[in-house]
Parts: C-alpha cells; structure tokens; sequence
C-alpha cells in the first residue's frame, strides 16, 4: 500500500483571492480536507475531489480536540490519501503546527508545508502602513495573547524591544494587554485593531494605546481580530486624515 | 486626465507559485512594471501588457536610489498608469513600503497593497518547523540586521522577549549579531540559516547559535538569507535527524 502525504496548508486571512497558486494546487489535488472554521467555506470549491471534514476550533467554543485532528490526519494519510490540513493565515504561526509536524514525523508520514498571508500583513495593508517603517523600528513581533498553558505574555519585555507588536487571540482580554503595555509605553502611543481583516466582513478601529481597550469595545469589534501597537502604526492616522481632508476638497 | 494607481505588490520569496491569485490579477492588469531584483525574473510574463523598469537594490551594491524609485512612481501613475511596484516578499515588512505610501498620499494617488509571502514564512517552511511552536514561545519577531542610519538592533533585549527570532538582511555582520546574542542566550540556542528560501536555489545550514558564524561561513552560505534563532527552530534538528535514521533504515 502507497503511503498518503499530508500538506499543512495556510489559506490566508479569508479572502479566498489571497490563496497562493501552490495553494490551490494543493487543492485540487487533494482527497481529504481538513478545515478550519476561519476560512472561507467556498473553498471547498477548490477542491473538487476532497472529502471535507471541518475542525474548526475558536477560542474555547464548539471545539474539536487537537489530539483528535491529528489522529485523522494520520489515519488517512496512512490510507494513502492526500491529506490537506487547511489553516487560516500561514501554516507556521500559531495555530498548533509544532504538534502535528511532530505527529506527523513520528509516524513517517512526508509532509508539505504550504506558505499562507498572515492576519497582521492583511490588517497592515487595510490600514496601508508599512509593519516596520524605518523611521519607527527595525521590526515586528507576533505574539498570541492566548497562553493557557504558559500565563501572561511579558508586555513590558515585549513593548521594551520597539518593535511594533501585533498581537493575535487578544480580544477577550484585551484590558490586560492595554493595562501591561501601558505600563512600559505611552497612552499617545499608536494603536488600531482589525477584525476579519482581508475579508469582505472586515472592521477596524484607529486610536491611540491609552484609548485601546475603551475604543476597541465601543466599536463592538470582537473575535477574530489582530490587535498592531506601535509608532509605525500612526501612519494610518495620518492615512485617515488624508482621506478626510481628500472627502472635504471634495465636498 | 484620469489619475491611475499605485499598487505595493508582495511577490513572495521567489518561487512564482507562492504568488497570490490577487497578485496575478495585478500583474495582469499592469501598464508599468517597478521590479525588485529579489524576485524571479520571469514574473515579467504575467505582466504581457507592462513596460518593465527594473529598480532593483540589493545591500549596497548597484542601487537605484529610492527617491528614483518613488518619483518614478508618482509620474507614471499621474499620467493615469496602473504601476504596479513589485517587491520580494511580503510589501510592507522591510523594504520601504513606508515612504513609498508617504510619497503617494501626499500626491493623492490611490495605492492598492498587495501581500506576499516573507522569506522568514518560507525559511521555516523549509526546515520544516513552526516559528511559534507552543511548547518553546509565544512568538516570533521579524528584525531586520541592516540599520546604517540607527545602530545595532538591541540583541540582548530581542532575545530578552523568549521569541523566535528571525533575522533579515543579517548575513554580513553575522558575527556580531550571534555574539550579541550570545551574550543573551546559552550557546547551544537553535539557529538556522536559509538562503534563498522559497526557490530552486535554497541553501541551508541548521544548527546552534554558538556554531552560527563559523557554520555559515563554512558552508558558504550568502545573502539574501534568513537567520532564525531560538528553541522552535530545534524541531528542524528533530526532522534531520528523522531523515537520517529514515535513510540509515532504507541503506
């Protein structure tokens, strides 16, 4: 018996235009997949062939164990099928690929690593600034809020590096995030959120750090959004006051 | 006269298949052509109906200055041409993306952002690792080595954050970014170093950050290259050695 393989598959942050041709090679070519609830459900079109099973897990809710997605991935691909593990945004930020590249190794079984576009690039091109302006830093960290297992990430450590921070899974405790930044970095410091970014659906908020967690709740963003901190995030600012003084020549 | 656009096109590391299906919409529909000299060549291809101005600057040598680069794009796009500025990677990580969005606000030309895949994706695709596997951090920091106007990045307080951290524009002062590092981290910290990842003509070297320069030097590896340092990247000796043994088992 032929040996399936299994590709980690990053779909981008929704809009299905932002696949990779790779991508949707991978699709058409696949015999199973295994979906992510935050990707677009049309994608399934692209894979004509496939077997769709979903297991999407969102923060907490309605969620299919991880231990349980990797016995499937496993279990099929040792059948011989082409296994496509579909993932919101890259395939090698967050979203637990350590553990399955490691499941996967374990039982022999090759894999392909698909590249997606992360969240935080599409929520930097809807605010149409640059992630690390060089003016402003020499860089950009990710970083999830999301740390059952490991406590809270250290903010002021973080903030002290001036890299501009885009954090993922922040939204349910985003009080904290702005409390522990706010202790290493200045209220006027720049700051926006963006919700479905690179999505039809997509919602964003524009202010400052010290405005953060009042502004993000007053505008009634939620899950899933990117949280982006930073001096380089200012540039979307003067962005929107372009637009403004643009809409009012105009008027 | 119509005014035309602007559109900051990530091309991806190289490879033309990790382009996005946007991208391509693009290209196609491009009447100007700024291109980096990062990317493939043969993107020309996708853009048959483009004039192609090659702009590219790599490290030094050979530069188009950038002020060139953003005069040359505000004039074609005044004269009601869809230019289209096609950058390695992903267009708003590194790369001046900044300025370039300065320069066409100021100008009130309409610009269109376009995100690609960034070599540091690519690198860990490559080795076969998450950049944010769970059981080693809580992110990952994109740091770029080369800052002529401002100094050395803080490699202590980089390293201080417990992120992956993956270091462009790095490889001619390899040695000391890795004993600035090495003041921060114990020598036996993973580290790797991906040349032309994401292409046909990727180079690799894995490793520990205390073997880092030599290591690279040795194997002769050059720009452009990713270095990625921190626990994550250990998975990568984890994969080798898989592949070892697989062979030793198969000999």
């Amino acid at each position: 018996m032929t040996t399936g393989k299994v590709t980690l598959l990053g779909a981008g942050p929704g809009d299905l235009d932002l696949l990779t041709l790779k991508a949707v090679k991978a699709l058409a070519a696949a015999d199973v997949l295994l979906l992510d609830d935050l990707v677009d459900a049309r994608i399934v079109e692209l894979a004509p062939h496939a077997r769709v099973v979903r297991v999407g897990k969102r923060g907490g809710c309605r969620s299919t164990p991880q231990a349980f997605i990797e016995r499937l991935m496993r279990r099929y691909a040792l059948r011989g099928a082409h296994v496509v593990r579909v993932k919101g945004g890259d395939a090698l930020l967050f979203g637990r690929a350590g553990e399955e590249l490691a499941t996967l190794r374990a039982a022999a079984i090759p894999v392909e690593i698909v590249n997606g576009i992360s969240s935080g690039f599409a929520a930097a091109a809807s605010l149409g600034v640059s992630l690390t302006h060089r003016e402003h830093c020499q860089g950009v960290t990710f970083v999830t809020a999301h740390r059952q297992d490991h406590g809270e990430p250290d903010w002021a450590q973080l903030a002290a590096t001036g890299t501009t921070l885009a954090i993922y899974m922040g939204m349910s405790r985003i009080e904290r995030i702005a409390a522990g930044l706010l202790a290493a970095l200045p209220a006027s410091t720049p700051a926006a959120a963006v919700q479905w970014a690179g999505t039809p659906a997509e919602r964003r908020w524009i202010g400052t750090l010290g405005a953060l967690a009042d502004g993000v709740e007053a505008a009634r963003l939620g899950s899933p959004a990117v949280i982006l901190v930073g001096a380089a995030i200012g540039e979307a600012g003067a962005l929107d006051a372009d637009r403004a003084a643009a809409l009012s020549r105009a008027a």
